[in-house]
């Protein structure tokens, strides 16, 4: 299933499924049939499989039986992030190659990490799609991009093995890590990467079934159509499991939580010369199965 | 007004205010004056002013004229965290003498910081007074204190200056910021001070007008009834307004989430030989016309 939250003309958010270039609004599918099924994503991701079949059998029905005004065309909605995490933990450099091209530009080690780096970002840094990154010409001239993997947790993970990670895994969408890189403060991250906007976040989240091997993904990345970074996910130095289970030896994770996995190489900071975001690019990130995360920059001064 | 969040036997969180030892159950007192009132912390701090008028005013009233089972002595509840805030923004190496105890003994920079240094713990780490801290050996063999004035915002903040800062402050709390030294990842400090257990916070929220000077503030930190931080707020190297101006220049700040100030020196890792939290300790931070917050260490392997 995918999933998204979506707003038409009234610009009231609601919780949508797409398939085949449609948007079917699932509360009115729901109120149609008569059951009840949550109204927003992270309350639906809350309430567990059981919100879950109930949207797969409304999906499934008739479309004939779909009342009027419950579909949409995608190109008729504006998409907004999927919800509001209550945490949106980073995994840095977990990709070997962006480790060596990070030693190189930033002020991390030369060695792979022996443990996943963790760092996180506030809520209040997620953007939806199509939303404009924010380019504080006052705060930094390195804004930087990357693209990731996000997975969006299901069900609450508190010292969960590698083996039983999965059953903790709601499904997975595309995030966009962006960071000023000039606002790490003494070496700490989260200013630089944890401001307005620098978490774009979607276009959708890709329920867990329908992602066969999420360590299988291709992902990569353009700046105003030019590509810049582009990998796979086989290429995690932490694989998702053993994220879960690293994260999860000492926090809890909670239902709507995501982890962003890490990027590849290819960032700003890691060209010769490097390059950074100026307001006017168009930052394109796209993950296999998932789908295209667009965000135009602009300038916030 | 002295806020807190509490239970009594039936265990359901309520939302009362403390004065002389006694605590008034704010929803009850509503609800018999038929005025319409937030029944828990975070709701009631983005009421904003006319909450805050309401149970100034319910608190004035006649005490005669308060429902039976309204008011309990405070030895007889459980005080609970306050709130869980939308972000928990800390920022490092804010005294003077801490940045030089710090350097000495972790990784970080003999000289100043020229900006905050800013990280941050998830909601999922925030306890309550008087709850366990988790000391899991498998995880750490040098878990820290650091006493700090918690700043909780009453009313969003995007790129304030320092001369409207204190508009957008609802109050201020006690937050022990507990770190585990030896789970930073590559530097980054999230998973050593994002723990679940490791933002201790409370008693209870003073609301700002009840607190004449924040920058005057006596605080200290004992562990086992021995004295380890002493100091007061005015030694902050950046202060409060400041703190607030430097975090809203990028990011939103919400009404409920909260600031930790920063820690004076002494903390554990920062003595000679380092000394550490082990099960069985009981750690009390004390902020002057706050309180005293006090959590015992538990093994939790």
């Amino acid at each position: 299933m995918r999933l998204l939250t979506f707003t038409t003309a009234d610009s009231v958010e609601r919780l949508g499924a797409e398939a085949d270039g449609l948007v079917v609004d699932l509360a009115a599918l729901a109120d149609r049939a008569g059951v009840r099924l949550p109204h927003d994503l992270l309350s639906f991701i809350q309430a567990g499989p059981a919100a879950r079949e109930t949207a797969g059998r409304l999906l499934a029905a008739d479309p004939a039986g779909r009342p009027a005004g419950a579909v949409h065309r995608l190109d008729d909605v504006t998409l907004c992030a999927p919800h509001r995490p209550g945490k949106i933990i980073g995994v840095g450099l977990n990709y070997v190659e962006h480790v060596a091209e990070s030693s190189r530009s930033l002020d991390t080690d030369k060695e792979r990490p022996p443990r996943p780096v963790l760092f996180s970002k506030p809520a209040t840094a997620v953007t939806g799609p199509g939303q404009p990154i924010l380019h504080n010409a006052d705060l930094t001239t390195q804004l930087d991009w990357e693209c990731e993997l996000a997975v969006v947790i299901g069900r609450t993970a508190f010292r969960i093995g590698e083996e039983e990670a999965y059953d903790h895994v709601f499904g997975y969408a595309v995030v966009n890590d962006i960071s000023a890189r000039d606002q790490r403060r003494s070496g700490q991250w989260f200013f630089s990467k944890g401001q307005d906007s620098y978490a774009p976040f979607g276009p959708v989240v890709v329920t867990a079934d329908a992602i066969p091997d999420p360590m299988a993904l291709d992902l990569s990345l353009r700046v105003n159509g030019v590509t810049k970074q582009k990998s796979n996910t086989r290429h995690m130095l932490f694989p998702i499991a053993r994220l879960i289970a690293d994260i999860s030896s000492g926090m809890t994770l909670e239902p709507g939580d995501v982890i962003a996995t890490g990027s590849p190489s290819g960032v700003g900071a890691g060209m010769v010369p490097p390059e950074f975001l100026v307001p006017g690019d168009t930052v394109e990130a796209t993950v296999e199965l998932i789908g295209t995360l667009t965000n135009p920059v602009v300038d916030a001064r």
